[in-house]
């Protein structure tokens, strides 16, 4: 199927910071060869090589653009190595990464995902660097999808693609779930990896989340509601369990980052 | 009146950070629902929860941008509590906010200011989380508006809206004010709140502005007239009394930031 | 020749920073004067008065954006001084910025470029301050170009503009040359002067590399390939030589930065 959008939106997440030419630059390949595009900055500060930040990241975007949208996504620690680029439909967007794991969460979400490998080195800037695939490869493969190409000019299809392990939290019986964390936002809070859709309502429900030297009992539905420097659990905006501090740290207070752990344990029963 | 420009813009300004998914799940709602509208961001690192910062930099750029222009400005320490959704129409453009007094200045500057209480549920997103209405009610509403609803579409009008304390400088009598230091920029100049064009020009006055270790009694045109190391004030780009220091920092010379007290003493007699 | 794009494209690179109102202002300016523009940021995060490193990031960026694209570049010291506001014509591009040298790389790159003081105070917002010419004079004239003002009504021609000092590197012979770094990137690669067109290939001749307390000697084509924690050199994306370590930074480990000194030892000689 053909992009046939009036005008194509292109949205960049990558780990190329802000400050250096990088982003800017992929935005020229893009508008080259696609000039109606519109290009929409998602993020370039995902933690440097740090897949799983990147995974979640586009993960949280991607489901609000509309159906059509052509995401590229790279954090790339493989660069100019065998690892293959991997043009994802799912959900009815597009996705171009590195084949690393990057679009994992993504594919988890539609079973009838469909991945070609990108092999079509027209799409490609004449040369390509063996460092700079986000300008020589992954932008203008995005640009000629943007521009008309279909998914046959790409490259053969993929079976499999690779998936990041420890993406789901793991059982360890008598009510606990060891799980990790997705992420620690601009404002300290800590985004776990238990899906609130996999969980009872924590509201129902006595429970002990623990993550670093912090251990948190009490709910809240706003960060308003909660008392002052108390540290709390919510079902938050991403779709998982996170927790919070009203306008402080929860992540320093417990002394954690992106990818430590995070447990919880349910006791089955109602509080009230 | 609704929207009619052929290609609505809507501006973002937050405390999202540029680092997080936030900033770009908002452009993804926008442009869903306003396919045509053309989003610009002004800053996703306004100081978290800085009410008084997020006036600041609203107030200084939207005056530069078209009639018309719809921005969203979302810095909302008290998100999911009872502040209300707010639209406000003030010198020809629309400002989509949490009703916390973070549009003082805009509204202060047209007198004839419209407000209305966004309760139309309709322009929300189907499900709105407790913790992230950037995405969930601002950004849509403002996406309604780009698309042509139309400010009776919104919500009740409101004749009163939250204003933020000690926005002006304080006459302590004997020629001194006492204000507070509006904003420090990324290169340490330091911009107060004392307006020029209610104060007398620095030039025909002798003054001593103080601020934090640092008192000031010279005066500079442009950074390059003035000497090495020395600090200097100056009628800012702001529209405020500003001070600084060529190729240093003011701020951390002085060892003051945003909210500190600064107070400015005139002797009411020409220099010349 | 007139500008005369459907859409045209105006790109910013400022050292402004992302924090501050400063690059949201001069998008309104330009939507404001030029309505149909695509505004693109290409960094904000120059390194404060760092002439070198804009002079760096836009002559990395640039090639990759279409012909007729119009370049703001605000990295400006001596704003409110006697510098000349610019307008360069270089490689079919515009280039918009103060005449202090941070359009050198691109000038060496076209000995056809041709340049105009930007005198034309109609251009400019009607009062311009002494601090802000990124707003008042840069951007409104960006933007008048946009909107189809001709090279003629700019100003009167530059037959010459100003270059930075030390932009080449030097031989000091005995097969040494001395040169500088450039930039060092968000993952801490230092990106050397050295082109690589100018050098011979480092596959094919014994080398050795030094900056700060690192030597290095071996060559890689992608960081995949490297031993962990080796330091190694590679005809980077840039152009130029570059060194670099896999998932860790160079330019930490050598204890250098932007502008220190860089030293290239070639043996003239087939290693294999």
């Amino acid at each position: 199927m053909p992009i046939s959008r009036s005008i194509p939106i292109v949205t960049l997440t990558t780990d190329f910071g802000s400050a250096d030419h990088y982003a800017g630059t992929m935005k020229g390949v893009i508008l080259s060869r696609c000039p109606k595009a519109q290009v929409v900055d998602i993020s370039h500060e995902v933690p440097p090589f740090n897949i799983y930040a990147g995974a979640y990241t586009i993960s949280q975007a991607a489901p609000f653009f509309p159906l059509g949208t052509i995401h590229v996504v790279v954090v790339d620690p493989g660069v100019g190595t065998a690892r293959k680029p991997l043009l994802l439909e799912a959900s009815g967007q597009f996705f171009v990464a590195p084949d690393n794991g990057v679009l994992s969460i993504i594919a988890d979400r539609d079973p009838n995902w469909n991945a070609r490998e990108i092999t079509n080195s027209d799409l490609f800037l004449p040369s390509v660097s063996g460092t700079f695939h986000g300008r020589d490869v992954f932008a203008p493969s995005a640009a000629g999808l943007a521009s008309g190409a279909g998914l046959e000019d790409i490259g053969p299809r993929l079976e499999k693609i690779e998936l990041l392990p420890d993406l789901e939290p793991e059982a360890t019986g008598q009510g606990e779930w060891r799980g990790r964390i997705l992420s620690v936002d601009r404002f300290g809070n800590v985004i776990t990896n238990f899906r609130s859709d996999r969980f009872p309502s924590l509201e129902s429900h006595a429970f002990r989340l623990q993550f670093g030297s912090v251990a948190v009992s009490t709910i809240a539905k706003t960060f308003g509601e909660a008392a002052a420097d108390q540290c709390f659990a919510y079902h938050g905006s991403s779709g998982y369990i996170e927790a919070g501090i009203n306008q402080a740290s929860a992540a320093r207070k417990g002394g954690v980052g992106p990818g430590d752990q995070v447990r919880i344990y349910l006791v089955n029963q109602k509080r009230q």
